[in-house]
């Protein structure tokens, strides 16, 4: 194994604070850090709560760190990290804020713009520190869609079927537009099926991209499932990834914690952290 | 077990005749008479090659039936049981004249009127004798279509994706419309997924049938597929059948040629014929 | 759609207490009977919080019902049905007495011997009202056991891989023995493979049981899956359950609860009270 | 998409010379050549039958390349490729040949040793052309490997289950040992599962491979199919491989037949020419 992929245990624990720490996903992060060895939380933000412990908000036991309002105070404590999952309206300024601290930022909110992606790299690259900004931080589905892309190239002949729970308002599923994206990337429009093929019940086949189908599934005790199957005469690859939990995101998290400290500039998308 | 299920081994062999014995489905047919110990195959009709031994044109080797185009040649013999896989405008026929030499009917041929079928049970009634009319002899298919509509009462959100090789013309399959048939007959019309689903490419979520989705998948690998998935808060019931190879049909076959030995009547459907 | 499968709604809402209403499945049972318009909550039990108002334990909101750890208390009430997920000490002396003041039981709680469930079944008919004890509420885990059992007829050659998170001490599942138990009423040893196989890693195919094998994975995301493969030549038919959530048992918990209102004696097993 | 991994329209055809060409892998490689515009055959050896022709042997009509059991003279026409399928004790001298007339080898013979292997390697070397030996030529499959070697890094909970018909002998699979070879030299050893989980069935959690488990279904449906379970907190990634028919290695050997026109030494396994 590669030893730059975790980060050696006989050096001091990373600092990492927390923006967002109350959420869904930030408590999330906050049980990830007070569960591994190598992190520990010297920071926690959010907007309500001001002043009590981060621990004891999301009923975990006090961890000693108080929740505060201001991200200037928390990162003038000196964080190594900065992990934000807040909201679209802030995730820009708290980054740009992390990086003129010397704090590497962790990015796991949308809304960045493209352009606003460079300018934040090129501050990472003027103060000589590393950062991630990732859609997505279940290793599994970056997985799924790295794979996929390397397999679309083989075996162009696929169909995408992704599953979710009936709540869900569109579809295809984010992940699905993302993983047909990366296809058209990888692989030339094909029409596939029968040329003359007809549906007697309209909508049968799918959805049509570059000459695919995608099919989406919604059900009451479904979570979110994606299902890419490839094929060719006689043989069947299917890649699939099941998410139950967004626990599923920690040991994404946790990588990028690790790989920006060695990192020089920023990136986008966890797969450009993953040696595959 | 039932012993009913099963034709006693101390018994004569049942005595079966083929129509269309050299068609893709009666060459199975052949061969399955040969492989069993409790059938022995008395007479084989083909369009061609008359007069030349049925084993040898289907090349298993010799079994000492020459193939005839006259069935009444075949009939007269006595045998017990006639197997039809020929064509839809000759099906009617035969059975009409295998019942009239009270020579019970396994038919696997479509295109069969429900108004003709009640005439063979008429006629089969008056025969005293049994007969069986099945669209589909694989039992796994239609334990499949049983079970989906039995799960279909308790667990009425569902979804069915079928899966057939890229060849296939008509979306969604025959097997899959069967299916929604029989779901209708079990559950009221439930408007599935969110009131306010939106789909941002046309087709993603598959055809509309009484308030659930049927989804069609078309590529080169595969065979005929087809999974119904049931789900309820915190739960999912798959019931999947892989039909992989013609030879799929012929547990069906045998079942129901040692059923209409002790039936009176015909049936329509193998699962008439099962204990579920 | 038989209308004896659910409540009326014309009618008055059924009266439900609960007994360890503070438990794990007591609290989803709770907010069960809060959700559904023809179901009302008259009495809840526990241990500890004596006093406290059940939803407010729970953290539902206040329900106007306050704990109590006299089943007594509760019974006296007047209550159409008890629902019971306690623990094996008490299941019994708690279902003795609800029978005892004509309220129906309805029991998730395991550890009753064959003779106890015969004995309250006797009450229970003696008291002409209706009960049933079953140690699965989950409809789709129930539907599976079922179908397999049928399916076992037909389709002899079959596998089972259950599939739960890394923390189950036991291999094979509770739910893969019961389910073993069914397949071995319905069909004959029948020992499968090759007759000469070889395992060059031991273990490799699986636990031997009259003839077939069960495979336990164990993975760390994973919650509790199981499916049953059964196959033919040429075909292959596969019933599977996945089950998510410990909510997934409320529908289950809410058909008995229906059920026990026109039955009369009590049945072991939610299969006994579905129309399959 | 990659010019250099298809062979351009524009030139003229391959030449491709068919050792084995009447056994069940070489009669799909020679209806291969005889369906791809870019392929020409131009000799085929076999034991017998020796100066029939081969289209003739193999039923796919008259091909004008009669069949000899001379290898030389089939190499004396000067082809570019000589692809061989024949049998252990032969597959080194013929490659070994093939490379002396500047014939590049496509090897699908199983047999040659790891020195073998480096000589055959040396010699093409020498000679500047390409060649290529693969112990399993169906993209699919090998595909299932390189992505289940590199999701082992990341995610290396995981689990094999394999399932095959049950004429196999041997249990694991040779797929699915060399899968967990690749998994071993990615992944450390692990022990998974509940460090006291216990086995109520012998077997029942599979065989044991550096911490992991393997597990072998076999059933007479079955054809030959692996999935890979990789699993973390929340999630899980499952990668399938179905093969149905031998026809599936055919897009493999196409892909090598074009490789080695370009390439200069002999690789070992289709992955090396694969651009994942």
């Amino acid at each position: 194994m590669d030893a730059s992929r975790s980060h050696r245990s006989d050096m001091a624990p990373i600092k990492v604070a927390v923006a967002g720490a109350t959420g869904r996903m930030g408590q999330e992060v906050v049980k990830l850090i007070q569960r591994e060895e190598n992190l520990t939380l010297v920071g926690a933000t959010a907007r309500s709560k001001v002043g009590q412990d981060v621990g004891e908000v999301i009923r975990i036991g006090r961890v000693e760190v108080p929740l505060t309002d201001s991200l200037d105070d928390v990162l003038a404590q000196g964080p190594d990290v900065l992990v934000d999952f807040t909201t679209p309206d802030l995730v820009y300024e708290n980054t740009e804020k992390a990086i003129s601290y010397g704090v590497r930022p962790v990015v796991g909110t949308t809304g960045l713009t493209e352009k606003e992606i460079q300018e934040l790299d090129s501050r990472c690259q003027e103060a000589g520190i590393g950062g991630i900004i990732a859609p997505n931080f279940a290793i599994g589905a970056v997985l799924m869609m790295v794979f996929t892309a390397k397999a679309a190239r083989y075996m162009p002949h696929l169909e995408i079927i992704e599953m979710h729970h009936d709540r869900k308002l569109d579809a295809p599923s984010g992940t699905a537009l993302k993983t047909a994206e990366l296809i058209s990337q990888e692989r030339q429009e094909l029409k596939q099926g029968h040329p003359e093929e007809k549906e007697t019940l309209e909508g049968a086949r799918g959805g049509y991209k570059d000459g695919y189908r995608v099919h989406s599934v919604r059900l009451p005790g479904l979570v979110a499932h994606q299902e890419v199957l490839f094929s060719d005469a006689g043989q069947l690859l299917t890649i699939r990834h099941d998410s139950l939990h967004r626990e599923s995101f920690m040991p994404g998290v946790k990588l990028a914690i690790e790989d920006v400290m060695s990192r020089r500039g920023l990136v986008y998308g966890l797969e450009k952290i993953l040696d595959l």
